[in-house]
């Protein structure tokens, strides 16, 4: 693995360092309209003295698709970028994995480096090498794994988000500390949203994307391992869809934050997890992102969205869950009446 | 290097062979509307009995698009395809790169056979993993390296080809065996196009598919010595756009073959390339392609095609030439007499 990781705040510094160890012909900058407006003014002047090209794109998920995609080739092209070019992908997760995709296709692949601007793309898109967009109405139907160069990592952008933003990533941080160990998870918990501090928040941030970056080491192309990162996730995704349909769509890291409580007590029930930590972790959650609200009512539906959550082969309900913190079980088959149970200590848990 | 190249006359057995071996869901098969005519029937029973899904797009490199593409990522998702899916690609290099690519980048990436139907694809554009689509009016402007999992080569789809098809494929088989060694290069000078013998021509196949499979590992990402395959085609993309803009076009290898002749005129003078074997090869170019017809009128325009071939880096005139059979030099600056001598050169040794 070749790829380079800097955690710095001081981004304008580790851009000049990492430009001046590169030897290129020509150098382009993506964005999409808002990290152009709000992220760009900060390094607008070091990319200029390297004659930077700008290149930039809609907001938006929906926006991550192939008239995005041909208009980063063309611009591209018409710009005289040749395989010796480099591409810098500054944004949240949507320009990352789509000017990653560009970049590795363009003349069968030039270098780029991500500058990730949330937390989510930071402490996820932007490592492990997925790029892709979306297609014919599908998430990431077509992509490549190739991994940046370089990766700059740093609190600063998050100056510029609405702190549920800043939650939201920090939710896939929290699963990455259950999937490392104690130490790691138990300073997690001591982080306050209320004290933002930055420094720490980078220091938090390193450790979390150095787990991540383990099990992808271990499992680039998502054989086995890799789907330990689904911790939190089949839960997760059934409350983001249920949300959904309740036109009251709810942030992807919260969804994570409270369907990791779920899989929690099922660790608990199945695989005797501490439920000394489900307490603590659950209170967190609590205290940080509320709860979200189901009654038994929703349990059918519930449980059907679980059972066809993607990332399942059968029509079995399927977990990755935890033995104790960092010791995970990929491939769990569960029953239904141990999933309601757990939805019931759910809302014990979050006090619904 | 994990692909597997088969070469074989009876492709049938190769196919079940091959997907006996391979764990897969669904099977699909490219071809394009020639192929899928052509040479499909040969090979329906055994695609069909292993429930293939087909898709058929466009021939022609002018179809070797986005639209092309977008079709084949379509057919794809709408058929079901997973990542435990496999596609065939069945044509010439126009399908191998399209469906190469399409594979490549299907859901991150799927497995893909290439079955190569012209001489040229065999030799050229099924191996060495070079994939893609031209773009925005560019030749192979995105794309990606990344290899088939297995190729099946066969001299059998050439039956259908018409015979100016096979000699163009051909002519890079002879620049192979001017980068190999005397004894390939030998066995390729005594083939004979009359007297058609398609074991013998698959021996010569497989001999010269190993030469650039060997060049391709030592440079993958064509960063030096990959560009030794470029051997005749300076002067012969040169002599190929002469031919466009006189509105008559040559067919590619009829062109690096006289291209050949000039360059290893310039490694005669410049390299000390034995002049008997460039005799012997300007012989078997004249007997078997005739000539190109220039006038010296021609050779400022042919001098500014050379410096402004694609591969070329800076303004000079670059070529890759022989010191002898198999010992290449890339990068050889030439000065405009040097070419100008050797184009005076080609026409006596081409009879014009």
């Amino acid at each position: 693995m070749s790829q380079k990781i800097i955690f710095t705040n001081d981004v304008n510094q580790a851009i000049e360092k990492t430009l001046d160890g590169v030897d290129y012909n020509k150098l382009f900058v993506l964005t999409d309209i808002n990290t152009a407006h709000f992220v760009m003014p900060k390094f607008k002047d070091t990319l200029s003295k390297n004659g930077v090209i700008d290149i930039t794109i809609k907001s938006g998920d929906v926006n991550k698709n192939l008239e995005s995609l041909s208009h980063v080739w063309k611009q591209l092209g018409e710009n005289g970028a040749t395989r010796r070019s480099v591409l810098i992908n500054l944004g949240g997760g949507m320009v990352t994995d789509l000017g990653g995709f560009a970049a590795s296709t363009f003349k069968r692949g030039i270098r780029f480096i991500n500058i990730p601007t949330t937390l989510l793309s930071a402490v996820d898109a932007a490592v492990g090498g997925k790029t892709g967009i979306n297609f014919n109405g599908l998430k990431n139907e077509v992509g490549v794994f190739n991994e940046a160069d370089t990766v700059i990592i740093s609190t600063l952008p998050l100056d510029t988000l609405p702190i549920e933003e800043v939650k939201s990533g920090y939710a896939e941080m929290l699963k990455h500390g259950l999937l490392s160990s104690p130490e790691v998870f138990n300073k997690l918990l001591e982080y306050d949203f209320q004290d933002y501090n930055p420094e720490l928040l980078l220091d938090l941030l390193e450790e979390s994307v150095n787990v991540k970056r383990e099990i992808v080491r271990q499992d680039p192309h998502e054989n086995g391992l890799r789907r330990a990162l689904n911790l939190g996730h089949t839960a997760g995704h059934a409350f983001e869809s249920l949300a959904m349909k309740r036109m009251s769509p709810i942030p992807h890291g919260y969804a994570v934050a409270w369907g990791m409580i779920v899989e929690l007590v099922l660790s608990h029930m199945i695989l005797k997890f501490d439920s000394s930590v489900l307490h603590r972790y659950a209170d967190y959650v609590y205290r940080n992102y509320g709860a979200f609200n189901i009654t038994c009512e929703d349990y059918p539906e519930l449980l059907s969205l679980m059972r066809h959550d993607k990332k399942i082969n059968s029509g079995e309900i399927n977990f990755s869950l935890l033995g104790s913190i960092g010791d995970v079980k990929i491939n769990c088959i569960t029953d239904e009446d141990d999933v309601k149970a757990a939805l019931d200590i759910y809302r014990d848990l979050v006090h619904i």
